[in-house]
């Protein structure tokens, strides 16, 4: 496995990550995400990434039931949490959503309960909320960070600017800013962490942590005949994905990639996620998984990074047309 | 004549304002500018944009014997010049480009002299300078304002997080940020200030001195049928902005917007120009003009403005198809 | 016994003071050391050091046990600990060494359970880590002091460049640096004690707690005729100390030394730790120990210091030569 | 011409630059000084290097004739001063002298006089003065900043704590820390560039103009074989350079770098200047003439470059024996 400094932070993450979104409790069971954890763990991966909304609070149970029983040494892996979308769904009452001092406090608290932990490693706002002025986030991280509750803050889906103002308040008042945003990053969707971010990665140094590196599964191929029942799209409350990426235009661009990984005789899935990787801005990639082989097989995408010369590259950006252009200057 | 706040700083500039680019010196001589000058200050106009490049350097020599020549109360205007991208064009040497402290600095003095003024109300970064420290810009500014040779200053063509960069420094240190950007903006060209900026606009609270509201004459409809020899497009050295503007989908969107204008009973150029206006985050609109009733018929933009109600704004959308789509957070 | 302030700061240490390392586990067991450490107490030691790399953490559980025994009042003793190269040896895995906050963290916490104590009144990085952001030291740091955790934080063969560096940092958040520097000294290994520290303590002033003032031993004598079975030399795992000590030159210069503390009628042992805390920039000078006679020999040094005239002072300087050139300046 | 940025600053700087120390005034007169400024420029120099000190006042003086007569645009060049040593040698009057608020006030005044400028580009610190507090110094820097009298400010053989010590100050105070040191630097004096400030530029990225690349002339190999009549050796008043630099040791040393220059094609003076620039944490070495063809010479050292393969630079190292250990972390 190798190891990435996150953005200008001295903690050192896997660049293949682990993460419980969609699959934890609402696909796998405990036997599944317990087998699924140690061989991530054993192969190296050093970070475990949840969210209260995740499940609605479920996944986050069930993966601190597996660290329990594990129990590996704290220091030798890190936990995240996610804060903003609260975990009750239509039945969230006011201040059990959003980034006020009190729901960010609560749901690190309840994280930690949750999870079984003393601390979060990261602990991220899950969206940015414009309702709530950007000092009073960045103070109550800095109190959690204080409070030993947490060790790194984060952003997720935050836009350039944002993530800048943050810093911006931090500046003004002394205070630690965000240190990473976990962004949506796979070879259809290009643009944030490949021309707005740039100037983030250069100033204040960001890491990233990404999410989606499949496209919700859209880059394994597995969609290219249509949804299969056992698949996520089928799965209810996700009609959102499927409007994303169900896209006649789309399709045809993962067919010719599933073309070309055959050439580099690599699957596609595997591709994906090492072109993710390839980026020296990506700290680290999030694996979801139900399946052990599944799993196995991603972790190849380390071994397929060779596989990416400038040449395969150059030809990758043009079947899949989303390399952003940038400015000038 | 509408006065707005540039920005969240107490300087009231006029809606519409004139600038020289392109025109001065190579379009017309020093008796058409005087002329052109009168009209916009007579009509209420209370900004005068400039810059080191702009005809390298004579532009600014023009304006500056023109303002001394109409010899108005300096407290009735505001006069703006912009460093980066030197004057001497080849003959540039190391240290007479850029935005160093010894650049910004003797740019200013430079301008300071060819415009006969005491003061610059407005001194730009007329692009951003990745080799310099955003920390070298934000000081040098702050000790122009110290010393008493620039009011207020700004950016142009940053990206958001630039901007936000020079902010977080400046909030570090306890200094003035930039108060002021000068964006492209119109109805081709909207991304930037409809929604890289939005941030900014409600963090920071930038101002922004638009240019190019015309598209560079393509939205006056004038290259609807080819371009005529006595326009910007015929001139020497403006070849990137024929590439730019003169594409056949382009010429069709403002053929279609030409009579939209025409139901509309108003001129497709005083459209859009009003158009941009219509936008509360734009402080001003440049105008160029060669000619005197190319002047007097865009300065009938604020007279416009009733004409662009919702409906009439959603029709102008959907005929050039720009809107940039915002994030949902 | 004399105490002295360290640094700049109001904390009175011993100028003698005891340490753990190579010693604790190693060399002694429970018995002996608890023996130690009470002529230690009892003679006015008031600070005793150790660190999470002695004897992979057993240093520091050696210690914990015995200090619980003792019951000293614990307003009457110091005690550190060192973050920086882990306790695994080998197996460490990534953020399992270093001095990202994650390490920092959780090694103080490790420290406080080993040594069954409530906080460190010094807690020092062991040593610099250019991979990790200086702020998130000085951050972390002050966060451990504000969660009660430490009192005082420290560098340990840190440049005097590095040490300033994070002054500077800490000036500008407004945050405690470093108050406090354990560097190696002795009269073979003097230029950063009298050379490159001589700026820092006169500007941010700061302590310094001195291991190795017998040079590994060597300055005992006990190596002028080999290296018996029962020294530190001969231990498995410190051959680089052997490398670095068991050289003709130095060796000639120790038995030079030797001649002449017979003529002052003194050990050499006790000139050498006399002539350390002779110097006025050394707050304490860390004593090792396996044997009850040789600690109670060592604790004489602070009777040979009227030893130690200027002349005594001069001869030694000419029979080392290792007394560093001042710059005019 | 190569051209680099000072440190951390803006500022762009030819690798080469033109210093006036030793031979303005005291070896050179107007003629020779005018016709190797106009050498030195016409090849691409930019930087002007100058003291109070050197020739009690009149090297300046001699400058300033020259540099009006040239009428060289302002903005195409730099030139610095330094203060410390005060101009009238044993008849300094207490504030003629040091780093106080007055003398550095005033030297600064009368430099400008000197040079007939109105602005210096380097303000040095021609010393440390330990008698002055750093803030004095830091503070007084900034308010010739402010004033428009001086655009950067630097250090001139201060320790690299000393250096940060500035910084720690200008970062607690918001102000601008030295950005630039001028150190001696060559084959025979390495250990403050390679070792010393490697920190420093690291963190706060001190930008450096060397002095005395050629060792006073030792490394032109013309003392080879003793002390020519006409050379600087031979001036009154610097014995101190002859006792520096005469040695057995040193002059063997440049013997057989002679040799080595000789196979390579290249005069070893060519060599030993390409060899400062190598280093990149060099901005600037500055080389001195009395000779039209000594400076025609030296500017071809920027051709020697591709001569110092990884395999010369090993070679030359071998033989000057100088190269800094540097410590393990």
């Amino acid at each position: 496995m190798e190891y990435r400094r996150m953005g200008k932070t001295g903690l050192q993450l896997s660049v293949l990550s682990f993460g419980s979104w969609v699959t934890f409790h609402k696909q796998i069971d405990d036997s599944i995400s317990d087998e699924l954890m140690g061989i991530a763990y054993d192969n190296g991966i050093n970070f475990f990434d949840n969210a209260e909304v995740y499940a609605a609070g479920e996944s986050e149970k069930m993966m601190g039931r597996v660290l329990k029983k594990k129990n590996w040494d704290r220091t030798s892996y890190c936990v995240s949490s996610k804060a903003f979308f609260g975990w009750r769904g239509k039945q969230n009452k006011p201040n059990q959503t959003g980034l006020s001092r009190k729901h960010l406090t609560e749901a690190c608290h309840e994280a930690l309960q949750r999870l079984q932990v003393d601390y979060l490693d990261l602990y991220f706002c899950h969206r940015p909320d414009k309702a709530v002025p950007v000092e009073e986030v960045v103070r109550t991280m800095n109190t959690l960070i204080q409070q030993g509750k947490i060790l790194y803050w984060g952003t997720s889906e935050w836009s350039a600017a944002e993530i800048m103002e943050a810093h911006r308040i931090a500046a003004q008042l002394g205070l630690i800013g965000p240190s990473v945003e976990q962004p949506q990053y796979n070879l259809l969707h290009r643009e944030k962490v490949e021309k707005d971010y740039l100037d983030i990665f250069r100033t204040v140094g960001m890491g990233t942590t990404i999410w989606s590196p499949l496209a919700s599964g859209l880059l394994t191929g597995k969609y290219n005949n249509g949804i299969p029942d056992d698949s996520r799209f089928a799965l209810e409350g996700f009609d959102w994905l499927v409007r994303q990426w169900m896209e006649p235009d789309k399709l045809a661009k993962v067919k010719e990639l599933t073309t070309f990984a055959d050439e580099l005789g690599v699957p596609v899935a595997t591709l994906s996620l090492a072109w993710t990787i390839k980026n020296p801005n990506v700290t680290t990639t999030i694996l979801g998984a139900t399946k052990k082989e599944q799993l196995t097989e991603n972790l190849k995408a380390l071994d397929a990074l060779p596989k990416l010369t400038p040449e395969a590259m150059n030809r990758i950006d043009e079947i899949v047309g989303t390399k952003p252009e940038l400015p000038e200057y």
